[in-house]
């Protein structure tokens, strides 16, 4: 059998401020690494034992693994970081409160922004100091690999070829993967996998810090795929996640 | 210019309590935890900019790192996790209190296992539970690669194929490079880089979380070494390490 372990980050400082986050590399809130911490506990508890793990380049997903892997006492497991992992580039958004953007625009709009599969929000100017081309971190990347705002087809478009030649790839070698990523990189991800449609994957919210587990035979069919955990607080976490944007 | 940073973790549970560690995998302290991240908020106030970092298999190493990068703002920084810069194994007497161990064998036998070049200390058994190949994170090694004691000559031998293959090749790519693995891993590097002799390895200590600086041409000719910080502090680190084996 062969397992993917899929991971949400931890509640971040924006996610508390409900500001658009995106490509902006916040913490996460004390909170965050508690319930970060106890995803780490509770695979451990039920025997789970990733061999690889992969994360994006955005701290508030890389201190929850390093949460994560602590509570497994599992710190040596290797780490692969990659950008494709990143969360939705909000573009000219980003930074500014969800509630507010909704009363401005319409709950209508900023939900298209959200969770459309294909519109854009505003891009960021070149010269935008929110702009990643001014982050030595991608320094890189080519300007065109680089979003400025992203639809959730443009980030799957630039998920997947890290998702099927490294991600899927690297079950040639390892029985169980874990993936500790952003709402949006993993939707990409839970798309591709149960093979939902457009419209299914926009109503479709993935819970923050709760280990997704994906189980597939050796020739990777996938067999079955649950939320680890208590399942009425699970629908509670999806929940709260799906009225963040809604004005107040 | 290149650079190159060496860092001894934090202190760790069993450094505070005496014990001989070696490849038992104990956590930091929380003093060890605060000057690991010390030595992060200095190396970012200082400039260094580390892109590549290794450490060891053993998590008071990784977790330092985590602090380092935590404080740098560099957690999207790739990582290289190596048993080969695990610590020297101290084989049976792993878990053994220092100074009770002086009392019973006297300073000099202990110094010997401590930090002379050759000489191994008391191996694990085979079927001994403390040892490393009954750990899953070993398991892709053979049984002659997995030490059950080690002297430093063979922790050097065992770490040089890493360092020079994989660490110092790393520069071909990169400018700067960060190394947070043990006293004795990094001794082996330290007595390599400086053309020291045995005799001089063996009484020169590495202070915790001190930032030990290498900087090179650009053809790799070492041009200067020092320790980042406050000398009179870090000079004091030097001493505590080096009676720490003394008896009470």
């Amino acid at each position: 059998m062969k397992q993917l372990i899929l991971i949400r980050h931890g509640e971040s400082e924006w996610n508390k401020l409900n500001l658009f986050t995106g490509w902006t590399d916040v913490d996460l809130t004390e909170a965050g690494r508690k319930e970060a911490y106890e995803a780490g506990v509770l695979l451990k508890k039920e025997g789970y034992r990733p061999q690889m793990c992969y994360t994006s380049y955005l701290k508030r997903a890389v201190r929850t693994l390093n949460q994560v892997l602590e509570a497994m006492d599992m710190d040596y497991l290797p780490v692969e970081k990659s950008w494709r992992l990143n969360e939705k580039s909000y573009g000219a958004i980003q930074g500014l409160n969800k509630a507010d953007t909704a009363a401005k625009y319409g709950d209508e709009q900023v939900l298209l922004w959200r969770r459309s599969f294909d519109v854009q929000p505003p891009a960021l100017e070149l010269n935008d100091e929110r702009s990643p081309r001014m982050d030595p971190r991608y320094a890189e990347l080519s300007d065109s690999e680089i979003p400025l705002t992203e639809s959730l087809k443009d980030t799957i478009a630039r998920l997947m070829p890290y998702y099927k030649n490294v991600i899927l790839k690297s079950f040639e070698r390892y029985d169980t993967v874990m993936v500790v990523a952003h709402g949006n990189s993993l939707r990409g991800i839970v798309k591709e996998l149960r093979g939902m449609t457009n419209d299914e994957i926009i109503k479709f919210n993935i819970p923050t810090a709760v280990p997704y587990i994906f189980e597939f035979d050796d020739q990777m069919k996938l067999q079955k795929e649950f939320f680890l955990g208590n399942q009425e607080e699970i629908r509670k976490k999806m929940e709260s996640v799906a009225n963040q944007a809604k004005k107040k």
